[in-house]
This record gives C-alpha cells, sequence and structure tokens, in this order.
C-alpha cells in the first residue's frame, strides 16, 4: 500500500523594499510568467527557512521576514499539483537589486501599479492584493 | 529513485467558546496526553475544511473558523515526522459539548487556568499561549 498522499508545502515571500515596490520573478519553467518567489519546503526545514533559501536563490537577495501573513491551499492553485503555500512579509534596505537565478530568468522591482496582474502565474495575484491590502492597513486575509 | 521528500500538512483547531473556554483532547495514540484536535490534511482538500473535518471528528462540534492564526514548522514539533500545522481560532455557540470520537477518547472545555500545560502534547503549549496571547490582543506569534 502506498502512504497517504499529502499536498507539498511551498512558500513564497513578498519581499518589498523601503518604497513599497515588490520583486517578482520571471519564471523559466512552465507555466511561464511572473510570479513571486519561493518553492517548496524540504523535510526537516523550517518555513520561514525555505523562504529564506528559495527566494535568495531565484532574486540574489538577502532579506528579513517580517511577518507570516497566510497558508493558501487552495487545491486549483496550482494547475499541476496540490501544493500549500505560506506567504511571508519581508523587506530588503534601500538599494538592494534582486538578480535573476535558478528558475528566475528575471527578477525586478514593481511598484503596485506597475504589477502585471493578468501575467501573475497560479493564485500570486489574489496573494498579491491581500499582501497590499494589509501593507496599508495591518489587517490579514479573512476566512 | 523516490519522490522529493516533504512536510507533512496538519492543522489544528483552537475552539472557543462564548467564555473564553477552549477545547482539548485526550489522545488515544501514542504520544499520549491532551492536545488540539485536528489531524493530517488531505491531497485536494483545502486546509480549513481539513480543520473543519478533523477538529469534527474528534469532538462532535460544528464550529466556525474565525481567524487562520499562524503556520507552525519547527521539524522538531512532532517526534514521529517532521508536520507542518496551519492553526485556525474557531468558535462554537453558548451550550455547545465536545464529545470525545475517532482518536480522541475524550474531549472537554478548559479555562486558560486551567489547561493541562505540562500534559500536551507537541508544540501545543505554544501554540495555545500564541492563541490565548491572540484573543486578548489581537496580535499575531511574530517572526
Amino acid at each position: 500500500m502506498s502512504e497517504h498522499r499529502n499536498p507539498l508545502p511551498t512558500t513564497d515571500a513578498v519581499i518589498a523594499d523601503p518604497r513599497g515596490r515588490v520583486v517578482l520573478v520571471m519564471r523559466k519553467n512552465e507555466p511561464r510568467g511572473w510570479a513571486l518567489p519561493g518553492g517548496f519546503v524540504d523535510w526537516g526545514e523550517e518555513i520561514g527557512a525555505a523562504c529564506r533559501r528559495e527566494a535568495k536563490e531565484e532574486t540574489g537577495l538577502d532579506f528579513e521576514l517580517v511577518a507570516q501573513l497566510f497558508t493558501y491551499s487552495d487545491p486549483r492553485r496550482d494547475p499541476r499539483k496540490h501544493t500549500i503555500s505560506t506567504v511571508y512579509a519581508c523587506k530588503v534596505a534601500a538599494g538592494a537589486e534582486p538578480k535573476g537565478g535558478d528558475d528566475a530568468e528575471e527578477a525586478r522591482w514593481f511598484a503596485e501599479a506597475e504589477v502585471p496582474w493578468k501575467e501573475l502565474c497560479f493564485d500570486h495575484a489574489e496573494i498579491l492584493r491581500d499582501y497590499f491590502r494589509w501593507a496599508r492597513t495591518g489587517e490579514r486575509r479573512r476566512m
């Protein structure tokens, strides 16, 4: 008998600079498009550590975790598999410049008004809307 | 080659009544002791739905999810496996009486002053301390 099948834990980082811009990465793999940096949580790894590791691989940035915002688990959020993503608000110092690496072809800053909403993969538009509301009001996503 | 090994997503419910008491269950299986009701998230299942399903099996209660509080992922939180738990604050109407079922031998109400802190399994003492602070102040666990 195979073991019980579980959703796969992942993490995504919303990295902001002091001007409130956020980093998005252009994915190298399918589905192509812009996305938050992030990836899978390893066995034995705390989610915050996975967030720092994965987002650094894709952006080159060292950053600070500010708050754990929400864990997204809609089974349709990723067309490939059932993944669960724990999202962190993160910050970097002024002047930090992202540089695409690993699974990211490109990584760059976007002000809220510049976010390519229609070109965001997965449920990252929803996550980013929740993030900007939290950044303005301190209110997290509701049930 | 085996697939990448991932931590296992779980969920726990802090179910409160209008007096602020919370439900704990006495586990039937090892490790024995008091715990929050909860369990594994199934493939294809949203975490909130898993929370309602698992906690109902163990307490008999129908309840409302009030807020998603935090996702705990320290690899040492469960001595058996690396599990990640997304914790919800939940509420029931006055007069609801929990009844142990499934993996729970017993389920009952505890006021904060009655919680058997030393007999709590896993990291549930930490989760409950975070919960009571949130219930008093609205502040979630910090990074």
